[in-house]
């Protein structure tokens, strides 16, 4: 019995739905669609090897190191930004602990209490719970087969009191999570417009965006901002390696206008003082090798595969008892029945199917469609994925 | 200008005093007593090589891994508190983002804004910021040449109404920051009775208890708090591999009740998901290597003899003009003086004659003693010390 009482947003605090299927994944033979992870036959070992290597000979990288991040990796990641169509230099971003801890610092520095915060939803449910932990009020902003809806959007806010009004929105806008949709060249454009007009902030998180299926996609929110308002531009972008080159460096980054990064390093001074030099120091040896770009490409060419076989199996398999949008690039399928199932009996049914996806109801600040789940194809092999829809269509079977 | 304004604690963000004195360095020739950095002369840059050739080794650590912490590092690191006299399992730890995370996740699950925390002053500046920014109301409790004065905080308690008594009091209390002080056996048995008395919770951040010059040290306040409350210790104990193994792995731990470890780690999913997992591997290679107590003995070694220069140096060469505590372990040395200078003239005196302290008033959350000066006898080697103060002493004849 502890002396003294947890703070109210941690009086019943709500672990991480995604967590909580980790026990099931240890039964022997079941098959995990649930997972966001990337897949560890993707990982260039060999690169990362020589890249630490590198980074240790002559015992560099051990020290402490400046919060905003090492020099070297600014430079590359902002060269990775200049690549993406962004207007960008080492000193418009700051290096973060994973793109999480960015997200964690715009929170922090723009959110009180009380101030509402918009989400594209089904969303991300560590931003979700993030926003929670910072007792944001969260305003769900409904999205559609080609991600958020703009129109829809629109419509609410001129509804909605100045008082209401969110400060931020948060959108995955390329290859989203969980939905797997594109957002169309000019639902971005605009976006940035009703941006300017609503005086909010736009953060667009971009893990996705180079898994791409398609030859070219709409520019990224940033740089549509940076063409309509200039300096003004009303887009924060928040991007990460663990996608593209390994989740275990913990590299994310944060662009946006300086006084939002010197406010962002005041706080980051007091959450980790730095991000691990070493981790960065090996980020900016892998990078300055030119192991990347070939790195993203094997992953375009093997996740595309992967998809292509979950789209296939879907519609041999579970043909009209569901519907979904085949995606165009990133980790994800979103599916939603068509026939009325039981979410918890289909959960059940599918772990004892031995195949394991992400319930919908975790992606969702409030009132949950029940018949939605997310697929992940991006871990399992093209065999296991087979499988698993064919152990998924069972389950249905059972279920509905 | 941006659409929205920043939340209160950030309007006018306070940045680190420490920070501000990084572009000093950079003055050629320059000697810096002010860091708070290890030696990098005493970093194994060998047998941490070897440790991420190992953790490398098969496309190992490049996955996510569990927020708690893999393992095997929690192994290793409850082993390491068995070592400091703990009773400690690895279920009673969490690794985080350098301990700085571990004092930042308290904050998050105990402090609401307007709450009391006491901070034994003066103190560590990240500290007293991270409270700053948690909207805290800081209660600064006053040390002497033997640390925390608890008899001091008893009798202010006393008088404290119920609503304005502390939840937390954080102390270093083995040689300190900034003062290099050790809380002997008998005030560490009074604070925690303290703490059961007036229910409050003690943070007691030990990154320094290993580099200690003397043979044996009293027990860590957690041992204490063991000993006298059992499963009611009300001691939280912060400790970081950052002063002992190398900064850059930015790998801490958090030792603590299990409801506070789940709720921690309910915080950390949203603020950077895991620590590191590569920089975990790299940490428990190394410390299952065995390479670590002989690492932390050529530490104490080297730091002593570097603080016996220091001591040596400013009683030779400052005598009477300054009083200081020698301390037994650690990396620092707190000089107040004992005639009257001008802070602001001592300091610009110093950076002329070439020498860089941290100004005493960085450590005090309100009322500082500007007569104060902390000095680090950890990066600079012993001609560096000798001649820092030489550098010094010419200061002190300007300023005074």
């Amino acid at each position: 019995m502890l002396p003294i009482p947890f703070a109210s947003s941690f009086v019943n605090p709500a672990g991480s739905a995604i967590r909580e299927l980790f026990p099931y994944l240890s039964q022997p033979g079941i098959i995990s669609l649930a997972g966001g992870y990337p897949s560890p036959s993707l990982f260039d070992a060999e690169g990362l090897q020589e890249a630490a290597a590198r980074a240790l000979s002559g015992g560099g990288a051990l020290q402490y190191g400046a919060t905003e991040g090492m020099p070297a990796l600014r430079e590359a990641l902002a060269l990775l930004c200049r690549s993406r169509g962004m207007v960008c230099s080492p000193s418009d971003l700051i290096v973060t602990t994973g793109s999480q801890q960015a997200f964690d610092l715009l929170l922090r520095i723009f959110i009180e209490p009380g101030d509402t915060v918009c989400v594209e939803t089904p969303a991300y449910p560590a931003a979700i719970q993030a926003l929670r932990l910072a007792n944001a009020k969260i305003m769900a902003a409904p999205v559609d087969g080609q991600g958020l809806d703009v129109d829809a959007l629109a419509a609410r806010l001129a509804l909605l009191p100045m008082a209401q009004r969110p400060r931020l929105v948060y959108t995955v806008p390329t290859f989203s999570n969980p939905c797997g949709t594109l957002l169309p060249a000019a639902r971005r454009e605009a976006l940035v417009r009703l941006a300017l007009q609503y005086h909010f902030l736009i953060v667009e998180d971009d893990p996705y965006g180079e898994l791409s299926f398609i030859d070219d996609r709409p520019p990224s929110l940033y740089a549509v901002g940076q063409r309509i308002a200039g300096d003004g531009n009303p887009v924060l972008y928040l991007s990460s390696l663990s996608k593209t080159v390994a989740p275990a460096l913990r590299i994310g980054w944060l662009t946006a206008p300086p006084d939002v990064l010197r406010r962002c390093v005041v706080a980051k001074q007091t959450m980790d003082l730095c991000t691990s030099p070493l981790a960065q120091q090996i980020a900016a040896e892998y990078l300055g090798a030119g192991r990347y770009p070939a790195g993203v490409e094997r992953a375009r060419t093997e996740y595309k595969q992967r998809m292509q076989a979950m789209a296939d199996g879907l519609h041999a398999r579970l043909g009209k008892k569901i519907a979904f949008v085949q995606p165009q690039g990133g980790m994800f399928v979103w599916l939603r029945s068509t026939v009325p199932v039981n979410a918890k009996q289909l959960f059940e049914a599918a772990v004892q199917c031995g195949v394991l996806y992400v319930p919908g109801a975790a992606f969702y600040p409030e009132a949950p469609d029940l018949g939605t789940l997310r697929l992940s194809f991006a871990a399992p092999d093209v065999g296991q994925i087979q499988e698993g829809i064919e152990r998924l269509a069972r389950a249905f079977a059972q279920a509905s």
